[in-house]
C-alpha cells in the first residue's frame, strides 16, 4: 500500500473499524481500486496478524465483509481482515464485461501473459504484495473462484507468505473444469499449461512436501459442486497421494448446503478459529 | 398465510432452512408478495416460537436475511425467524417510486387510510395476520423504519400478540421526525393526529400502563440519528415518565456506531437472546 490510500467510508463494527479504502493500483495498470479492511480492537495498540478474504465470481470487496459474518469473530480473535475486489474494474478491454465468469469481477487471482489483459489483470500480485504490506503474520482464505485463489496463492508461494489456508466451495482443480479453463485460455498466453504450474491447486498439493495446514468445507446441495467446477475430491486424493493427512489438509462435505454466504455465515467461525491457530501461535 | 404460498428458493443454514416463498396477498391488494422465513433444526420436530424482523426503508425481505447475523443465533435458540419484505412492489400508483423515503420500499408498517393508497398500502396487516398465522408464540424487532414498526405493531397490539419487542436505530416519534411526517402525511387521511394514536412509538409508551419488555440500541456516530430522525431520547423520557424502569424499557446508546448492518450485527446476538427469554418463557 505505498500509494496514497483514499478513505472512502468507515463503519465500526465489533467494538473494531471496517473502512473502505481506494488507491491507484500499480499492480492493476494505475486503475483506481478499492479494498475493505476490518481491524480488531487491539490493532490500536499492538501489531495484530492479517487474514485475507478473497471472494467469488462478480463480487467485489463487500461480500464478504456484509455477508460474512466475520467479523465479530475476528474481533474477538484479535485478527485484521482484508477484502480485495476481484478484477480490475475499467481497463476498457474489449469484452471484459461481455461475461459474469470471465474479465470484470473474474480476475482469478492470477498475473495474466496474455498481452491484451496483462498491463491490467494482475490480481496475484495486487493480493499478495500491492495490499498486505504492514502485516508480519498473514493467512488467507476464499469462496468458490476466490478459494481456489487463497489455495493457489498459499501452495504456490515460494516465500511462505501464508501460515494458512482455507476455503468454502473453491474451485479446486481448475485446469479440469470449464471455468477455469475459459479463464486460463483468456488470460495466460500458454493457457491449461501454463496454469497447471502455478494456478490450480490440485496439481500444486501434489508437488508439495512441505508441511500445510488447509481447511475446505463445501455442500452437497451446491450445483457448481454438482457441476463439476469444484472438484474437491480430486484435491482431497492428489493430497492424501502426496502424503497429506487430515491434520495437514481437511476438506469436509456438508450435507444439504449451497454455494450461497448463508453456507459461508454457517461455518464463518471454524474459519476464522483455524487460521487463529496459526496466526497466534 | 391463507393463499397459496410458492417456494422462491431455500437455502440451508445453521442447520436450518431458510425459504423464501412469494404469494398473492389479499392485505395488499392481491400483488405478489415475497418473504423469507429461516426454521431453526428443531422446528421439525416441536412448535417453534417466531421473531418478526421488520427492515428499513429501501430494504426488502433479503437485508435481514442476508446482513443481520441472526440465523445462527436464531438456530442455536430454537427461534424461527421471519422477514417480511417493507412495502407492496408494483401497486401502480402515480409517484410511488418517486422517493426512497415514501412509496415503494417505505410502507412504514400501518394501514393507508389515504383512498389513493388503501388498496396496496397495508403492511400493518400483512405483517401481523397475513404472514404469521401458524405461530402461537411471537415477538417483534427491527432496524430504522423498522424499528418504528416492531415498537408500534407491539405497543398498540390490543391483542398482545407479541411478548417483547426490541429495535436498532428506530425512528422512535415519527411523528416528530422529517421521515415521519411525509409518510403520515401521504398514507393517512387524517395525517399526523391521525398516526398519534396508532402509529407513534413515544405517543404509545406514554399512555402504556401494562408491563412491558423493550429494547432499543442506537448508536452516536449515526446520522439519521444525527439529523433528528430517530428521537430516542423522546421515547425514553415519555417511558420513564409513565413509569416503566430500565427492567421495563431499555435503551442503550453506543459510541461510534452508525445506521449500518455492521451496527446491526454487532448486537444481533444480544437481541436474539433478549427476545429468547421471553419467546422460551
Amino acid at each position: 500500500m505505498a500509494a496514497a490510500l483514499e478513505k472512502v467510508s468507515s463503519n465500526k463494527a465489533f467494538a473494531g473499524e471496517l473502512t473502505k479504502y481506494k488507491f491507484k493500483s500499480a499492480a492493476l495498470g494505475g486503475l483506481s481500486a478499492n479494498f475493505n479492511i476490518f481491524l480488531p480492537p487491539n490493532a490500536a495498540n499492538e501489531k495484530v496478524p492479517i487474514l485475507v478474504y478473497l471472494s467469488g465470481l462478480t463480487c467485489t470487496e463487500d461480500n464478504g465483509a456484509q455477508k460474512g459474518s466475520f467479523l465479530g469473530y475476528a474481533s474477538e480473535a484479535g485478527i485484521a481482515l482484508l477484502f480485495p475486489d476481484t478484477s480490475p474494474r475499467g481497463a476498457g478491454i474489449e469484452g471484459e464485461d461481455d461475461d459474469w465468469d470471465f474479465g470484470t469481477g473474474a480476475g482469478f487471482y492470477l498475473n495474466s501473459t496474455n498481452p491484451k489483459y496483462s498491463k491490467h489483470y494482475n490480481m496475484l500480485t495486487h493480493v499478495t504484495i500491492e495490499l498486505p504490506q504492514d502485516f508480519k503474520r498473514q493467512s488467507i482464505f476464499g469462496h468458490s473462484m476466490g478459494g481456489h485463489g487463497a489455495l493457489t496463492l498459499y501452495l504456490a508461494s515460494k516465500s511462505k507468505q501464508y501460515r494458512s489456508a482455507s476455503a468454502f466451495s473453491p474451485i479446486c482443480n481448475p485446469t479440469k473444469c470449464p471455468w477455469g479453463e475459459k479463464a486460463f485460455k483468456g488470460y495466460l498466453q500458454n493457457g491449461i499449461e501454463e496454469a497447471k504450474a502455478q494456478y490450480d491447486a490440485t496439481e500444486l498439493i501434489a508437488k508439495t512436501t512441505d508441511s500445510v495446514h488447509i481447511l475446505i468445507d463445501y455442500g452437497t446441495g451446491d450445483n457448481f459442486y454438482k457441476q463439476g467446477q469444484l472438484l474437491p475430491e480430486n484435491f482431497l486424493k492428489a493430497a492424501r497421494d502426496a502424503g497429506h493427512d487430515e491434520l495437514k489438509v481437511r476438506v469436509r462435505s456438508h450435507e444439504g448446503y449451497d454455494h450461497s454466504y448463508y453456507f459461508i455465515s454457517t461455518f464463518a467461525a471454524d474459519h476464522i478459529h483455524f487460521h487463529a491457530n496459526f496466526l497466534k501461535a
